[in-house]
């Protein structure tokens, strides 16, 4: 069949009635279906539970000298230094273990820069006329509304497949009121790309005016392969060290989709010099996070390589997820120039680029037929998507089974919505 | 015998000798000992390892509709809400449940307040011109650091048996600079006073200029008597609330000395009002605390009248080493007119008035002799004790042999210090 924006009138009426018949249908399953967050699943939640019975013995907690079950080791205990640092491939000095969310140690340290300055800033940047952030977009909307809370100028940065592109950053960080940028590097949320070698090796070569210019490097999906095997990445930390600028990145990760989202540990990692300085004003708001949990999980996750064989296990439930919904974006979308999508090796989401103008109107049929998608915009800064065309789907919640009638909703009502769009 | 500031040069002379040569022998012990911080000892810990077999079916996790390893639940678990409004005497619609660390939900208050503003703020924190806080000293050095990393001019407020000086607080709230107020309401840190009615009902009624005074309430001795039974206290919100303030007072607590320092659960309440707004605040930097570890806790502590009972058996543990130091204080200092004290009844500290003067060559002598105390100054606003008196002794970690040897190197050392201020 013929792009819909090269059929007649005649075809493209004919072809509306089909769907809306198709929608009403839909409509009258009543469904109550939710794809808007990256949650895993309760089968993913149950392979990892017996975590919860690997730490019942005090004897257990007393380890390196100390006893975790007390007060102490504000940036963690030296297991979980070195089990992150392991999986990140930079050194355990380079690390700090938080607790159960990654957003947290982001948060906190985009607070910090705000009320005291990074290790090179100048001043607090609170006390900066202008602050600007640079925002890979799509991107991951909690990192978004991060620097919006702080009143950064957010400026959109186009995604490609190869990461954001690096023309425009170069060129935006010669302004020194530009102090960062959000990176999601492997499985980019929400389109799942991986940036390419060069991407990363800019990146690490980046001449920022800013002398206090941060990469907010969040490694989430850095062993979340659902689809073939590991791969590998380079420690950015080293990267940045050997152009000459080690102080420029903070890496991040947690295990939130690992073991538990809701009772997870998280890393902060960046030079050595920059853990210090950070711990001394860490040290005025903890003691230490959750230590117990720490050595619960390197007892759990032993290493990198033991997670990545628990990862393949994750991969088991999310790639039938997955493989439906591409199948069905396929199935349903092809050749008809209303959509195009990525199709990720791993990460937590799919991302449906659909005709301009028809992503809020997408979205408000798929409610209105009981699936929430996340919402239109949310991959954007201030949560404005300019073309109105970015839809995130989110597998990994639902049953398979549910996921597929989510999908027909979607996809009825992404091709309602474009040929509205056409008939306007 | 007499008063040494009566006693004749000769006298003290002799005294000192006697006194050296004491300090002599016990130095040759070669002593490592600690008294530095209010740590639970492995005794305590041991109590309440239990805990760690108290959750380790998954079906467990299925509470209140969900699924508390997954995301969600930004202000706790319900239950762990309840939890709390039980033993602080509010609703648990005016609680907000946290991480391992009261000391994080502090820290992150008055910081949110410097970058935003509290409920009734007219500006952020950061924009006023001048900040200023009030702070009962003797006092809780971590508190003091947080008021001081974001600037505060801090202001010492004498404490005495019945709390802090309220003629003194009432007579500088007049000043609208004047921000807040630190507060231990029982069993204070580090001279284990508890306020009186009269105080807490003039917290209560309270009539700041600033729009947005705070009382920080950090009630972290709520159920931690050693000596006697429960004291029950008055619940500082709802005075307030009866006082026409009810967005004046946070009130915080923790399971650190319940069950684990390292790993417990802590809680932050208020109005619902107050709640509401960080809420909306504590959703940029978080998804929600540890919900497993809320859910052990809950499993564990089921309710204050549970708590309590496990308090007794603290009790058992922590009195011995208090009747010890008193013991030993009385044995050693009474009726020579150089040091008081008060009897604590709970919490984790006794606070030694030492001479004028004599408190850092004090802990000097006794670090001479192994044995390390809180430093000298660190119970005052930027560590210094205007008086150089105060002497903090945390009597919590050490075994009682090792309590009876330290408690005699600090009081000999304390007689000597006191002879040479004299003689000098």
């Amino acid at each position: 069949m013929a792009s819909y924006s090269c059929r007649s009138r005649e075809e493209l009426c004919l072809e509306r009635e089909k769907l809306l018949a198709r929608y009403e249908e839909l409509k009258k399953e009543n469904l109550k279906l939710d794809m808007s967050r990256g949650k895993p699943s309760k089968l993913q939640l149950d392979l990892v539970s017996d975590m919860l019975e690997v730490l019942t013995d005090p004897a257990q907690c007393q380890i390196e000298g100390n006893d975790c079950r007390n007060y102490g080791d504000l940036a963690g205990l030296k297991c979980a230094r070195e089990y992150w640092a392991d999986v990140l491939g930079c050194k355990p000095e380079q690390t700090f273990v938080g607790g159960n969310a990654s957003l947290s140690l982001m948060h906190d340290l985009i607070a910090r820069a705000y009320t005291h300055g990074l290790n090179d800033s100048p001043k607090p940047w609170c006390q900066e006329e202008k602050r600007k952030f640079l925002c890979p977009s799509p991107g991951y909307d909690r990192h978004f509304r991060i620097t919006e809370l702080y009143g950064f100028e957010m400026i959109v940065i186009p995604m490609t497949p190869d990461g954001p592109d690096m023309n425009m950053v170069e060129e935006l960080v010669q302004d020194p009121a530009v102090k960062g940028i959000w990176c999601v590097p492997k499985y980019s949320n929400p389109q799942g790309y991986s940036y390419s070698e060069e991407t990363v090796d800019r990146f690490a070569n980046l001449k920022p005016a800013a002398p206090d210019f941060v990469i907010m490097w969040d490694n989430a999906y850095c062993v979340h392969e659902f689809d073939g095997v590991f791969e590998p990445f380079r420690d950015i930390i080293s990267l940045c060290a050997e152009a000459g600028r080690p102080n420029m990145v903070y890496e991040f990760a947690s295990t939130s989709k690992i073991t538990f989202p809701g009772a997870g540990i998280s890393v902060m990692a960046s030079s050595e010099e920059n853990i210090a300085y950070q711990l001394k004003l860490i040290s005025v708001q903890t003691i230490s996070y959750d230590k117990i949990n720490q050595l619960r999980h390197v007892k759990y996750l032993k290493n990198r390589e033991h997670t990545i064989e628990l990862m393949k296990r994750h991969a088991t439930i999310m790639a039938p997820k997955f493989e439906m919904v591409l199948w069905i974006l396929r199935h349903q979308l092809t050749n008809k120039g209303i959509a195009h999508w990525h199709h990720p090796k791993g990460g937590y989401f799919v991302c449906v680029a659909a005709m301009p103008g028809t992503a809020k109107r997408t979205l408000e049929l798929c409610k209105q037929a009981g699936v929430t998608l996340t919402e239109a915009g949310a991959t954007y800064p201030y949560g404005i998507d300019p073309q109105d065309s970015m839809i995130r789907i989110a597998p990994s919640l639902p049953p398979v089974e549910e996921l597929e009638k989510a999908m027909h909703v979607l996809c009825t009502s992404l091709r309602l919505a474009a040929i509205e769009k056409i008939l306007e």
